[in-house]
């Protein structure tokens, strides 16, 4: 059982996040609110979500899995505007979930969970976590793109460095510790992401938020996030290329 | 002869309503004012269109007929911002139509007219009558759009409602009687219509206008609204599709 | 050597007028400013640039030649926002610019400047002359645009006209010398151009620029305008199309 309702701007929220790397998502749902651990297609990136059910306006469930196609929940929120409230309700009967947003009614089939199994989150070490906005990381996307398709990102004790470097080109973004939120690396370290993964990932990230990247040599990186006015938390996990020389 | 100076805006909202069904058109024009009468190349829609002397400016003219190519009044219309006043001027030796707008003036060929008929509008005596604003039907295409290529349109005494039903998702737009300007049915109605033709037409009615549908079961629906600042009307019509089962 | 600090906004202006006819350029530098010559591939249009010290933040050179591609200045641009200081300087050692914007740094490889040569500027004798805003220009092309691929320019004492014509239509945009700045023309002239180089060259003007128009009768038609809040100038050369008949 799952009834919910929810402003559409958080809901905008959570699917952008998953829909950045799956199409359809299982949502693990219980009287706490939901979960959803993914892996995109190319199991390159990982994304962990959790959603409290104080995120919604009204939330009552036991323990279900929703199967959702996100495109379908996309265009419902094309539908809706800031401030709207969308109500979710399960149809267990006939395996659907029935969407309202004001004079709007969408049912929509539920997608097959049984092939979509939880992914393990692997549990990595990493040396170096860097606190910054959202909208630095954009920049340095946006300047890597130009020159690249891979970003390196970088460490040290004295800052964070985004760098890309083509045939002819390089391009770097530098920021020394007093530009960061907060900084804890204790020595150098460097890995190298494929940009296009990188930068969906960031671009997904609502603007203004403060993003903790944890990262190593050669080793994922994760990006931790809150979404939901708090009331859920997101990491991404992206796997690194391993320069050969 | 016809000679006659009118509002950029008043022209645009003219020709947005006929140029969705055709891309040329016959006006016919009298001392009155002008009026045009066309169906769609595959005969599913009709447009019926009056626009009064008093909508214009400045407005004489002689019986009539103009075959205007509408892209040509549309490329004007684009050098045109909203308040400027747009002079036609038909150029009977050369066969023109001479549009003066500020310091720019386009002498444009018009279109033989021989060939095209004035469709009859049939009589229809459709039972039900529902008055709503366009911004309502918009919002009904819009939900509709991502779940079939038809729409359906229900009526009754409790309210109107814009329905629409795929291989796997619904969607409904439901009405109920105060949401609406007017309702006037006595007995259930519902008639199913191509999607693409019904959106067509409805995004081509001014924002903000008030429509009235009138409609039956299996049969054409009529779309009435004014334009023009009330000194013009439009009745639209739209074949239904027959379901087969 | 050079060492410079410009306004995003200034290197954008100076790389708009210059990139409208080719992809790369050379720009030749010296204590006083910077220059540049270049015709486009199809040897139909030319651009005469000069850029004074004074229209830089900062400036710093010995004479120098920068082989430049400009789709990479304009990759950084993206990067700046209106106000941002750029930062340009060469690398000598390793024959690169780097471009500094904020945190950003673009290191990027100069282009071989062997294989292009200071084209020389024709000394032409135009006899009419019209002073005119570049946003009356850009109305008389997007008028054109619809109706021909040429456009004719035509200039009397009584005033100046933008002209073209097509199979079927013809527009003008016609300017009394009261709607011009000045107008000092003795005998009517008639150029004709291809409209595709006028209009890119046009729209390569700063919105709101004075340019004055030195035209002829089949000849050339010079265009010049200030840029770089006039600490620059740029004259504009392009090839009539001559009419057989």
């Amino acid at each position: 059982m799952f009834h919910a309702k929810i402003k559409s701007e958080t809901l905008k929220g959570v699917v952008d996040v998953v829909s950045t790397l799956v199409d359809e998502a299982k949502f693990n749902i219980d009287a706490d609110g939901m979960e959803l651990k993914a892996v995109d297609p190319a199991h390159v990136a990982m994304v962990d979500l959790k959603v409290q059910r104080s995120a919604f306006e009204e939330f009552s469930a036991d323990e279900t899995e929703l199967g959702i196609d996100l495109d379908k929940i996309k265009e419902v929120l094309r539908l809706s505007r800031a401030g709207d409230i969308i109500e979710m309700e399960q149809d267990e009967a006939k395996n659907r979930l029935v969407l309202n947003v004001g004079n709007i009614t969408r049912r929509m089939n539920l997608v097959d969970t049984a092939g979509m199994s939880d992914p393990k989150v692997p549990n990595l070490n990493l040396p170096a976590k860097i606190t910054v906005t959202s909208d630095e990381l954009q920049k340095g996307i946006r300047a890597a793109e130009s020159v690249s398709d891979h970003i390196a990102l970088n460490a040290s004790p004295e800052g964070f460095e985004m760098y890309s470097e083509g045939d002819t080109d390089s391009v770097s973004l530098k920021l020394p510790k007093d530009l960061l939120i907060s900084l804890d690396v204790s020595e150098k370290v460097k890995s190298l992401f494929p940009l296009d993964y990188f930068s969906n990932m960031v671009r997904s990230i609502p603007a203004g938020s403060v993003v903790t990247i944890n990262l190593g040599s050669d080793f994922p990186v994760k990006l931790e996030f809150d979404i939901a006015d708090k009331q859920g938390s997101v990491d991404y996990l992206l796997a690194p290329r391993i320069e050969s020389d």
